[in-house]
Parts: structure tokens; C-alpha cells; sequence
């Protein structure tokens, strides 16, 4: 099991990229980790590890010139840096020198690179990207978080098929239940295109259990969620920045009395866990799905234990084989109409 | 200043709403709330309050035999429900019997009540819903929270016209800041519906600042964010349902050790003030703009306080002649064209 990491992407810095690969490789004894980046700097990281941390000899560099930054064009920065992290690293997917690859850099150019060296799965319209949100039982997939920003009812349709077959093979699950975000429950609830989506779910053989509004998406009592990229990216971000804001209000308040200070003492580390149990990052990376291959992307400001858990499931993912299991449920229902 | 409120409306329950409505009046000595719903069952309540409670004279009452449920369809409601609390109290406002209109009830069927017995205000599209949001600094107006699912650029052009007229006097502020909600800060990134409106905000005479993120609602560094009602409304409603996963998650954390449980015990009063902070609907109510007169939708599920705020809020939006300021800016924004 071979995954290639970009270690240049984000605002990690790759040793906290190292740290998160050598955490996924020490997790694992068949994997290994192909780092992208420029080799001078890589290999004396390397080096400098090899000595003390366990692990090393299973790392191993490609060497590539260019990085993505967090704001260029996607279209862009595929057309114009050859030798980018994310190109490079999708080729070594496509001439099967790595089984998956994952990056905590550009998400729309990480994406872009994947479907220009892998192309698209047979039949599906539009690719896109899932991410998982924390809820108050198991995690809940959300597709599309940003790729596709204007949708027709069939791209839904189709994010249904694909996160659902991923919902399942991550969570062993035998057919997840999946939702279409929507602002009321009733089928007439919605915009244009949520109510003609519903309709194709409705018809289809998956278990599709109707529209939920967004204050279901974080009770968990749904396994996926389907959205198009405008309304999936804004329900993320205002998710980050609600979390955000709520922990500095709570500062605040706390700041304001003596008692409350001393209080904060000694609750310490309840409020810590559940800061990490709020922080989506550390639930993995989100899967590039529609893709002839495996891809994962990580939240820029990831730590290094989400590098190691994105890594776990990209190697989940390859093993599991996701991709047939989108192509078998795509056959299903496409051969019902 | 007479304010009619819906006695009926919402999950509330009608002591509620005039403990809401004693609130309001005892804080302003020109108030007088009417309220509207069955009359035996209202009057008997104020009855048993006059002897004990201070304002109760300030209270009067219209009947009105019917309710429209949480959950009815807007059209069928106010086609078929014609002595429903939400159209006889738009008939007082229409009427001069009232100066505005405050009901906790069916939000999409009292701004339906609204245009059919008020109308649009000249110029104006399309109506819709502001509310305001909880931030780091001061509260943020959103528009549209939920009546126009499927817009045009125009009608988010007017939506930033109205919200921007209605933030001015109820901050008053100048100028208030206009931002666009988005899924990146360039003025390339968004779907169609953004990108058409942002080329009609950039070009007039508006204090816009340019796209916002999810991230930046929470951080009350803008005045005004506008969207079309889906994603308003998924907003508002992801909101609410990550705040309060979130309590849930942090009540779960603490309640897992003694020393938390000890903790909580000296911080609850800070907990209580955050809570507090973070309730939108404290804020008082949502705005119905665009309609000619003036109407205020309180979330179901509202204190008395909010109720108080909401009524407060109507006096001051009858006072300072909302509709007036958004039909100056108006023709203002049409003239240059």
C-alpha cells in the first residue's frame, strides 16, 4: 500500500506533514508513504528523522519543483505548473507507482489535477469532493462541499450514488441512508433543483429518506447528505466560523468573573475534548469522489494526526475499492429507467 | 404606537406571548399592544393579570378565530384561513388600526398574509426576510432568510438595498458595510446567481464590500450579508442545529468526569451568559422588508424577552420609517442606471 503525499500543501509546513505520515506508517506495517516536494529539502527532513523516529526507511520522495498556493485558479495552476505536487502526484496514481494520493493544499486544484491525469469515472457527469461533519452520534458525509457550484438535479442524483457508496465502505454500513439538504421537510419544500432532485431519488432504488433542513445535520441520524457545492461550501465555512466564534465568546464570558476562571480550571480538559470532537479535520480528509482513482484533501490548517487519519482512509478506500462499488451502484440505477 | 401581535402563533402559548407584550409596554409609555386571537380565551387572561400586573390598560384585543399551524402551506393558509391572527392583523395595519404586525407563527405564511393585504412596496420584486445573527461584534442582518428560493441577481441587488435601509436605522449607522455571500473572496468565485450579482453591486452607488465567506458571518466585520433564501435559510438553520449539537457535546464531555462536574458548578453562570449570547432569536425578530408596512416574524420558539425585543423593534422600524429610507435608496440605485 503505497499513498503519495503532498508535503508541500497548506499552511502545515511539511514537517507536520512528515509527522502525520510517519503516525500513519507506524500504524501500519504495510504502508508506505511517497512524499511530493523538492528532494533537497525533503530528503535532509528525512535524513534528520532517520536516526530516532521509527518508520523512515518506509518513506520515500518524488521530486517535484511547484506548489499550488491556497488561492491560485485551479484552471490555472494546472494548465500552467507541470511539475506541481498535485500533478505529479496523480501521475505516479495513474502509472500505478502510488495506490492514492493526499494533499492539504488547493482543493479545487487538487481536484482538477485529479481528473486531468485520472479522468472521470465511466458515466459520471461531475466529480466533486465529501466531507465528513461531526455529529452527536457517527459522523455524517456531506457531498458536494464546493466543486460544483451550479448543479442540474442529475449531478445530486449522482453525488448521492457516490457518497453513499463511500458512506458505506467507510463505515461499514450496508445501505446508508442519505438525505437532500433542503429548507423543510415535505417534497415540495426547496429550491428548483432540490425538488427535482428529490424527485430521481425518490424513483431510485437508494435508500433515500427524503429532505433534511440543516438543523438535522448535526444530530446524526442520517449517513449522508447531499447538497450542491455553492450550499455545501457555505454550510461548511459558517460551521468553522460559528465553532470559531462560540469558543471566543465562551472565552470571553469566562474572562469577565474570578469564579468562572477557577472553574475553567477544572474543566479544562472536558472543554478540550470537545474542541477536538467539534474540529472536523481530525475526522480525516475529504474524499475525491468520481475519479478513475483515489484521492483525499485535507483542511489547510490540519494537524498532523488528520494527515495520519486522511492517510488511514485513502488506504481504506484503495482496499475497499471504492470506485467499483460507485460503478455497481451507478449500474443499478441507471438500469432501472 | 400600536403594535399588533399575533396572541396565537408559534409553539409559544399566549401566556407567554403577553408576558412578552407587559415587557414591551412597561419599558415605553406611548405602547399599546393588541392582541389578536380567540377573545374569551385572551380576554380572560389579561383579566386575571390586571389586578397583579402593571400595563395590562395598554392592552387590547381583536378576534380572530383561527390559527395557521408551523407547518401549513403559506398559499392554502391565506387562501382558505381568511380570519386567521396573521391576515386580521395585516387588515389593522392596512386599516390604521395598527402600526405594525408581530407574530411568532408560520414565517412563510405571514409575510404571504403581508403582500396580500399590504402589497409590495413600489419597485420592489420581491419581499423577503432579514434576521439578524449573533457575532463577535455587533449583530449582522442576513436577507433572505427563507422567502425567495429561487432568485435572480436583481432580487439579491434588492435585498442588499432593503437590509442596508433597515440596518442603518435600527444601528444606526451611515453606511452600513454590504457583503455578498460567497465561496471565496474574488469576485470569480461563487455560482451564476453571485457572480451576476456582484457586477450589479460593485456597479452602484451601495456600500459593498465584496464577496464573504461562511467563515466571516460570525466575525461581525460586516453589516449586512445578503443570499437567496435557500442558502439563507440553510445558514440560519445550520446555525441553530451546530449550537445546539454543540451544548450537547460539551454537557456529554463534562458529565463524564468529577472534576468537570466541580467545574461547571462555578462556571455556570458564564455558560448561562454565552448561551444567552449566542441565541439569535434574544436578538428580537426578523424583519419581513419590502412589503408597504411593517411587519416582524419571531422564531417559534422565543422568550417573552424576544417577544418584548421584537415589539420594541417594530415601534422603532414604524418610528424611523424603514420604508421611506429603502424607497429613497431605491430610486437612488435606479437613477444611475
Amino acid at each position: 500500500m503505497r499513498i503519495a503525499l503532498d508535503a508541500t500543501g497548506g499552511d502545515l509546513g511539511s514537517e507536520l506533514l512528515l509527522d502525520g505520515a510517519l503516525l500513519a506508517i507506524n500504524k501500519r506495517s504495510d504502508l508506505e508513504v511517497v512524499l511530493l516536494g523538492p528532494e533537497d529539502i525533503l530528503s535532509e527532513q528525512v535524513a534528520r528523522r532517520a536516526g530516532s523516529e521509527k518508520g523512515t526507511s518506509r518513506l520515500s520522495i518524488v521530486h517535484a519543483s511547484q506548489t499550488v498556493s491556497m488561492d491560485e485558479s485551479p484552471v490555472d495552476a494546472v494548465r500552467k505548473k507541470k511539475d506541481s505536487t498535485i500533478l505529479v502526484g496523480f501521475d505516479l496514481v495513474k502509472n500505478g507507482k502510488a495506490d492514492a494520493m493526499v494533499s492539504a493544499g488547493n482543493s479545487g486544484a487538487t481536484l482538477a489535477a485529479a481528473i486531468r491525469k485520472l479522468g472521470r469515472l465511466k458515466g459520471i457527469a461531475r466529480p466533486g469532493i465529501a466531507s465528513l461533519f461531526p455529529t452527536l452520534n457517527d459522523p455524517v458525509m456531506l457531498m458536494d462541499i464546493g466543486a460544483n457550484v451550479d448543479c442540474r438535479p442529475q449531478h445530486l442524483f449522482q453525488f448521492a450514488i457516490m457518497a453513499s457508496s463511500c458512506s458505506a465502505l467507510l463505515f461499514n454500513k450496508d445501505r446508508p441512508s442519505i438525505g437532500l439538504l433542503s429548507i423543510g421537510e415535505e417534497p415540495s419544500k426547496g429550491n428548483q433543483l432540490v425538488k427535482e432532485a428529490y424527485s430521481l431519488l425518490q424513483e431510485s432504488s437508494l435508500n433515500f429518506i427524503g429532505n433534511v433542513e440543516g438543523r438535522d445535520v448535526y444530530k446524526g441520524e442520517v449517513d449522508v447528505i447531499v447538497c450542491d457545492g455553492f450550499v455545501g461550501n457555505v454550510s461548511l465555512k459558517i460551521s468553522e466560523g460559528l465553532a470559531e466564534a462560540a469558543m471566543q465568546m465562551l472565552k470571553t464570558e469566562i474572562m469577565q468573573s474570578l469564579r468562572a476562571k477557577i472553574g475553567y480550571l477544572f474543566i479544562r480538559k472536558a472543554f478540550k475534548a470537545f474542541r477536538t470532537r467539534l474540529d472536523y479535520a481530525e475526522y480525516g480528509g475529504a474524499p475525491l469522489l468520481g475519479i478513475n482513482g483515489i484521492g483525499i484533501i485535507c483542511h489547510g490548517s490540519s494537524s498532523s494526526l488528520a494527515i495520519c487519519n486522511a492517510i488511514g482512509e485513502a488506504a481504506n478506500m484503495v482496499e475497499s475499492r471504492v470506485n467499483d462499488s460507485i460503478m455497481k451502484t451507478l449500474a443499478q440505477a441507471t438500469g432501472q429507467k
